[in-house]
């Protein structure tokens, strides 16, 4: 950990991805000069100028915006690897196991660990459904980077937390409204409603949500239509799949970001697109953990808002978003045998300029004057990326980039992370606490 | 490029995969040593002994087998990005395009960039079809790698490179069996006949290979059913699928190994094993194309001899096997909704050992006494593999490791790759060829 560089810089790279004209998400600037104010705003981008001095010389890289994680549970970073090959219900009990012994040093431990992982594959900002208080919102705010939390709430059939919060329902929403009251001069912290899913949120309770939400006009997180289980389970209970149940309960009424929604209808697609409801597409997740494969094109094509999120660590075991990004681009191309279905440069955009606004930063999320500088670079100088032009910038992202190019990091124009050293975290403290924390929760699961 | 270490080294490491016992692929030593008699083999693989002393302290680094890349066509990495966001058709006039302009230079330039690329991600053997001779063939051997190499054999119907020798069947079959001869005593090179496919091969060249094989024991490459076009296109042409075609002209009495397989029919799949032909599964390609999802879980019941594949850098873009191996694990849990339908350990298995087999080198793909020393380590000190344990080695490999991670790697007992530095290849010099090489086939396409 060194000083934070102070804001206003000017940045030139090889190659800068900036938004398109016409449609296209995308073009390519190169050479390129991104110009960062005091503000930590974008003052310019475009070709290097004469007039420009310039602070960081990039060459060999590639600037472009910062990612977004549109789902996560930064703390579940502690249970990386907990048990991948056994199937959903040991990994869901193994999960679980851990969960009971987790305190709230484990819960920043495990934060922490999530922000240098994330920092370090070019992620900015994220929204994260877990424990959430003041003191975790500061450290997110003083790493630098952008959170859309929200505190879990869970019914009472579902055990919480002994040392968390996440056992009672009401208490997590004053607790919530408190925490937004407090933060809403820091635009970098961002609060929601976190009724976990349909399935362990009774009626009543989001209900409830709803109704504070239109007086509040704070945002909900929540999981929708992650298995098919799940929406047999629902439509066992309620008469209604997960979405129409949610639907019917007004939810929708208030702003909405819903992860996975793997099994939504065609009519629930609809209603998200009608009610401006954003969904988080997660597919190495679902993947992996067997829940099945999210009809994006039938999201893209009904103009649903959509972010890209890895989930937790748990169900990943990464939150490196490049990779979700190519499986994303790849993976329905493949289920519909397709190769135009899915295009990299929407996936890319996804991940960027449309998830940013998914979960409320639409300041962030594109290289352009007046956004925040969130931006970052990627070493394309090395022979996974070669033999790199700037013309095919879009795919070598798409395609080929891996979270461990990137190089630099700027958030709101801080300098965060520089060729592998962290400004405003110390790494080793942060890996030593994680490893003692995630040693005491195995001795003790 | 510095010198070559030579043979004899003791490596120590957090962590070591080696085979398992009672049907289990692996099992981990923590901490471990790896020891690599002059002949590059071998010659200990267990905990640390207080007699030897090490000459690689590995500290933060884990060590595993090489892996095995099961099927690509290394020289088109020239081609990475060429068109990856237009659809099938598109992509195979922007490749065909391009090798229009291809001579012999740009094949080389091609591979040893692919070789950059393999040796820095963990890769130390692959199979590749494409044209390959006596110089591009030394190359690999001094780079220390090792290759099962097909030189590519297309029927009359379609057009060859006008500087490699692509065009003509019977030349090229010719060629390969002196090749054969004249590498037999290099256990780095392996030669098979390489006809394309079914849909560019005239069931008489196929018969006439059948033929050699079973005269000169040569093994043959050959793509099979990738999509559902050549699957309808050969049942239109000759009254039989792919597979049953290839069965009914023979083609299985000699060792094959079939690329993506992605269209086979259960029958088919039978055929495959009772034959003892392998497939080389190649998801991620699959996926990009278009071409499907090929039956990975119907391939293991079945008792398929089987490698994990990149294909070529045109259709991932990356020749990075963790990525693969990842994707191959958890993409059929999707598709089938279970998440205990393919293991990380099994995908983990395909790419190292049971691959080294399919593609020909039995002698290879595990750590263990009397193997050829290829292994790899890689650093597992970072965020993205914390908080890390032993225990879940197979875990971090398979689901949360990146090529990035590797660190070192040993060929038949050979240093090639140290800290991100190649001690058999000239890096600068590579990048440079192959960057003019794509700038004078953009320039011609």
């Amino acid at each position: 950990m060194t000083q934070t560089a102070t804001l206003g810089a000017v940045l030139r790279a090889d190659a800068m991805l900036v938004p398109g004209e016409d449609g296209s998400p995308f073009r390519v600037i190169a050479p390129a000069e991104c110009v960062i104010d005091d503000e930590g705003r974008i003052a310019y981008a475009g070709p290097p100028r004469d007039t420009s001095r310039p602070t960081h010389e990039l060459t060999g890289q590639v600037l472009m915006p910062g990612l977004v994680n549109g789902h996560t549970h930064s703390a579940m970073t502690l249970m990386r690897g907990v048990s991948d090959d056994e199937g959903f219900m040991p990994w869901l009990a193994a999960v679980q196991g851990v969960e009971q012994g987790m305190t709230r040093d484990d819960v920043v431990a495990g934060v922490e660990l999530a922000m240098l992982e994330m920092i370090a594959t070019g992620t900015t900002a994220f929204a994260d459904m877990y424990h959430w208080d003041a003191g975790l919102l500061r450290l997110v705010s003083d790493a630098g980077m952008r959170v859309f939390a929200a505190p879990a709430c869970l019914g009472a059939e579902v055990v919480g937390f002994p040392g968390v919060s996440f056992s009672t329902g009401t208490e997590v929403l004053d607790e919530t409204e408190a925490l937004a009251e407090q933060f809403a001069g820091d635009p970098r912290i961002r609060l929601g409603y976190g009724p976990h899913a349909p399935y362990t949120c009774a009626p009543e309770l989001l209900r409830d949500i709803r109704d504070r939400a239109l007086r509040t006009g704070i945002p909900v997180q929540i999981h929708v239509s992650e298995s098919a289980a799940e929406v047999a389970d629902i439509t066992d209970r309620y008469g209604a799949t997960p979405g129409r149940h949610l639907a019917a309960l007004g939810l929708f009424d208030a702003e909405v970001l819903a992860a996975h929604c793997v099994h939504l209808t065609a009519g629930e697609i609809t209603t998200f697109a009608d009610h401006g409801a954003a969904i988080s597409h997660n597919p190495v997740s679902n993947l992996k953990l067997g829940c099945g494969i999210a009809p994006l094109p039938a999201f893209l094509d009904a103009g649903v808002r959509l972010a890209l999120g890895t989930d937790s660590v748990a169900s990943n075991n990464s939150l490196d978003l490049f990779e979700e990004i190519k499986t994303a681009t790849i993976l329905h191309r493949g289920v519909h045998q397709d190769a135009a279905i899915v295009r990299g440069s929407d996936v890319l955009d996804i991940a960027t300029r449309r998830g940013a606004a998914a979960i409320g930063f639409p300041d962030a999320g594109a290289v352009e004057v007046g956004r925040f500088a969130d931006v970052i670079t990627l070493d394309i100088s090395g022979a996974a990326q070669a033999p790199f032009t700037a013309e095919r910038l879009v795919s070598h992202l798409a395609f080929a980039a891996s979270g461990r190019d990137v190089r630099h990091v700027f958030i709101g124009g801080r300098h965060v992370y520089a060729d592998g050293d962290y400004l405003t975290l110390d790494a080793a403290g942060i890996l030593a606490r994680a490893r003692a924390s995630a040693a005491r929760l195995r001795a003790t699961a």
